[in-house]
């Protein structure tokens, strides 16, 4: 099932005055440097530190109460797991997070902060779909996938919808490109509402599997998960591949090097602290600056949660002591 | 001369247009954490990454044409020296930087990005004052003081006037204390247009020269420069204690320890690139939790430029090695 605008407009209901309505800020010396008009949409700014939080809390939301009281479960090891485990709180919903024992011990001690049930396990996808399998027979638990879910679409969308009410003038919107839950709400939203607005994706070219199966025209996995994007690294799904395929204007590829000066660049410019996921869409538009020369290009910083004790611009102790 | 609510609305007409209006964020961790509502104006957003934007702007554009046509000059190693540089860009007029020859390369760099023209001179605040004056004797520029100057503190003030346009229900309002020039706009803003607002300072206890000032009635010259907080090493004018002397209700000193671990919590929950100094209020705020229990309290988040390269809590290599 494909979201429509009511959903969204369900979505955006069962959010307000729950998710913080991000601000749009801008740059000059950003706009400066790309040739263009640059509006970032801070989704670093959003509860739990990513638009994650949009997508979880929409779907535990629409839960009947008779089975929210069951709780729910995911398996992630990124910022669905928070996300879900903050708003599983809000709604006093118990909240089951399977993580890979290799997780990083940051992302472990948030899912804790937002009182998160952790269950650790094998990294592998099997072993993480098994536990997930397990705890949910076990519990009665409704498992809510990061992105093949109707309505985490449904609540990411909600960005677009803001975002044309923030900037009526919008031309362009580009935003990272993982399973696609993100960029498929954003291209029903821009569709129904604003069908001249051009969405974009952006995605690493060490996980380039949506720009490979838009050229394919078939859903190509990814297979390699090295890029520093952490957050980019899953595929894409029949269903977000089908809106992705139909509604996005093209994916814009970049390199790791340009994910890194891009992130550094928006803490400098910018003064937010945004994850190198979050670098991604604007990597992308000062790697093409062709395509958007002159236009007002909306740009959705995805997240902010980064480890602070060090940034991935440092060098290790071991490599300074090289030099 | 004290400025008056009319200077301060000139200066928000001067700045509309060219000043960010900034916005107000919230976050619900650091208001349970604090217990009160915390509602934090981030100035680390605003053009050249500081408030001082704002009075310096309004300093240069009042300027008649044809002084300013001679340009302007200041010493400073601080924000005020990049914004002043940046200010002076945007109105087409000559702007001469008198920076010590220690003044971080980072800074040195900002000003020579904004085309401001750098005179580097000995670390003294006497050969700082000889190079500004021989530059205002050979030029004709205007010397722009860092805030003991009416223009600069009425442009600061337009702060606690957007403030409370975006929160009429503010109860409190805390800015860091260094020369004065912030606090004395937003206590002249306050008591004008909502007298019941506590206005507050904040300041490191080692550079602790507004908090003893106000205490023994009488200017007392901060002769400590060690604080990590380098934008608060300055001491106040007679002009800015007669205003703070007479509309702050107080002042919050805190420790090197809490300046630091707030900066951090800062970067962590609101995801926002934060220097030292600007984390001062809200270190004072959870150091002293009892004033404030409860109530709607303002934060100035002053400030974001800040080495990336290092993080004042990480370690330095030589510390890592020894461990």
């Amino acid at each position: 099932m494909i979201p429509t605008l009511a959903d969204i407009h369900a979505a955006a209901e069962r959010l307000a005055g729950t998710a913080h309505r991000t601000p749009v800020l801008t740059s000059s010396s950003l706009d400066a440097l790309a040739g263009l008009t640059l509006l970032f949409k801070c989704e670093n700014l959003q509860r739990g530190g990513a638009y994650k939080f949009r997508g979880a809390f929409n779907a535990l939301r629409a839960l009947p109460p008779e089975q929210a009281a069951h709780g729910v479960v995911t398996h992630s090891s990124g910022n669905h797991a928070t996300c879900l485990a903050l708003a599983a709180r809000l709604l006093g919903v118990p909240a089951h997070i399977v993580l890979p024992r290799n997780a990083p011990r940051i992302k472990q001690r948030a899912v804790a902060d937002f009182g998160g049930h952790i269950t650790l396990c094998e990294p592998t996808l099997a072993a993480r779909q098994a536990e997930a399998d397990r705890i949910q027979a076990a519990t009665g638990a409704v498992f809510i996938h990061p992105y093949d879910n109707p309505l985490v679409i449904a609540g990411q969308g909600t960005i677009a919808l803001e975002m044309l009410e923030q900037n009526p003038d919008l031309e362009v919107l580009i935003a990272p490109v993982s399973g696609g839950g993100l960029l498929s709400g954003l291209c029903l939203t821009a569709h129904a509402i604003a069908p001249n607005v051009e969405v974009w994706g952006a995605e690493p070219a060490l996980a380039d599997d949506a720009f490979r199966s838009l050229h394919e025209g078939r859903l190509v996995p990814n297979l390699n998960s090295a890029t520093i994007a952490d957050g980019l690294r899953a595929s894409l799904s029949e269903r977000t591949f089908t809106i992705i395929r139909q509604h996005a204007r093209g994916i814009l590829i970049v390199t790791e090097d340009q994910i890194l000066s891009t992130m550094r660049l928006l803490w400098e410019r910018m003064k937010l602290v945004v994850e190198p996921s979050g670098a991604v869409p604007l990597a992308g538009v000062l790697a093409h600056p062709e395509k958007f020369r002159g236009r007002r290009v909306g740009i959705v910083l995805t997240g902010g949660n980064v480890d602070l004790d060090r940034l991935p611009w440092q060098p290790t102790v071991e490599a300074q002591q090289r030099n």
